[in-house]
């Protein structure tokens, strides 16, 4: 039942014109995430990004959200801005890409486009904690890997080839 | 791109072991419709079963939310049945069916299933009035005529052959 | 600063025109809780039913999301009947009371009020488990007192006197 | 009945220990802000920003949500800060300042406090548009005046003496 919701890759997103991601995917707008102003509330982009977040850092091998030793990734900061609102009954697709790895924190860039128009973009800076929060914690060798080669993120303060 | 969030019939729901029903469509839990006790949020359940409403009104023919003369939908009462608690990940279907219409009012069934299991069932009685909302207003021939042969509804008050 | 949001008692609540219960508290209607229809979104009422539920299972006893040995409530069944839509900027009430309690379940009722007038109207069944979920737990024998003797609630299947 | 639910001013805040902010309100924690993680969800704190923005363009007079020729608000971009986790229950106070004011546009600041510490912080870049959204329209002048006198606001790009 799972190809009923499959996450878009670089290929499938430039097939909608959408460049520069390498990881999304596609949903309708519902009827309760429109406001009083018939659009999609702004708050609701939040929702949307950490949707597309929490998938992500599974999906890489940030963490999995249930092995005990799973690093506890806390997000510091987030921002969204809005282009242009989005409708009733939209199909839209949400992207996300990892710009910047440093051993312990991470930048990410979301994307929200509407007919591969971007409607909104947003950003996360993310840090790893060990799993019990105390103290930071490294990414895992194959996540950054992961983001350095599927996104093209930066790296800063480490070498990612483990050398 | 609409390809990628198509609803289901009832063929497709039967290949999923869902009997019963001819609209469904298939989703992911998000992370955000978690609660603290670490499954799906009971309040969550009655935006699934609203998603559905407003899409099968629309695909009905009840209204299209935009025209002038369309007839405002309103809800009465809802309810929801817990069985089973859903969690993170899960991949469901959510299902909807109109089990008796009057000339101006209508109860429809929700059903929530994971793997083919019934987690959670709803129901709603829901009321059509006159577009300023002053009034009960009949529903659209067509619509009638969808919910009695898609779904099976009954009728009750009124002769849905318009004799 | 607690003094910022206390709950409503029987003689407050009636100075506000609000008859037969004896647990509430007032709030505004936030800008996210309207929907396109530019009223409280249907959804959103079990939020604030299951907002005032949360604080009254602490509040008379029945559990304290805390401690190790708190009984699991687990809720099985809500409903929500609809009599007037609320508005952007109204101030309401929302109010609890148990109106049924059996050794290991409860009814509870909801009302939601503005300017002393039902507008909303819902209710919903728990269940008591032990910690772990594992079975049925009994109500701890103060809690019980305290929905009877607080809000009027009837009992079945059990002595609440403790003989 | 209103005395339920009144704002914080200036003298209100620093008895609390909040410096800085002439406009807050307090609330608690409810059930549904926490996410699986046991805490507020990153996402809630722009609703709760959201909030009392709408309260705040309200009560400063910029629009009313109602008249005919009110502007319409549009918000451009919204960050958000997150220094500490908020816990279930946790009171907290929500405070709102405008710090820079263009004809037309305006940037506002946000906290989150807990017991007088700060626990997450917020900006939002607003934008005034004439009621059909159609173009850009000045600020009201006494709105303004609020903004600069409340709020110590600094101006740009016209003198609002109105010389």
């Amino acid at each position: 039942m799972t190809d009923l919701l499959k996450t878009l890759n670089r290929p499938a997103l430039e097939a909608l014109g959408i460049e520069g991601f390498s990881y999304g995917y596609g949903d309708r707008v519902r009827f309760g995430e429109l406001d009083a102003l018939n659009h999609v509330n702004n708050a609701v982009y939040l929702r949307w990004f950490e949707n597309i977040r929490v998938s992500y850092v599974q999906d890489y091998g940030l963490t999995s959200y249930g092995a005990p030793d799973d690093p506890q990734l806390v997000v510091r900061r987030v921002t969204a801005d809005y282009f242009a609102p989005v409708l009733q009954n939209a199909v839209y697709v949400v992207t996300a890409r990892t710009t910047l790895v440093k051993p312990s924190s991470f930048i990410m860039e979301y994307g929200l486009f509407v007919d591969g128009r971007c409607m909104a973009s947003g950003e996360a800076v993310g840090v790893s904690l060990s799993a019990d929060g105390s103290a930071r914690q490294n990414h895992r060798p194959d996540a950054v890997r992961a983001m350095v080669e599927r996104d093209g993120a930066k790296t800063e303060g480490f070498d990612p080839s483990g050398h």
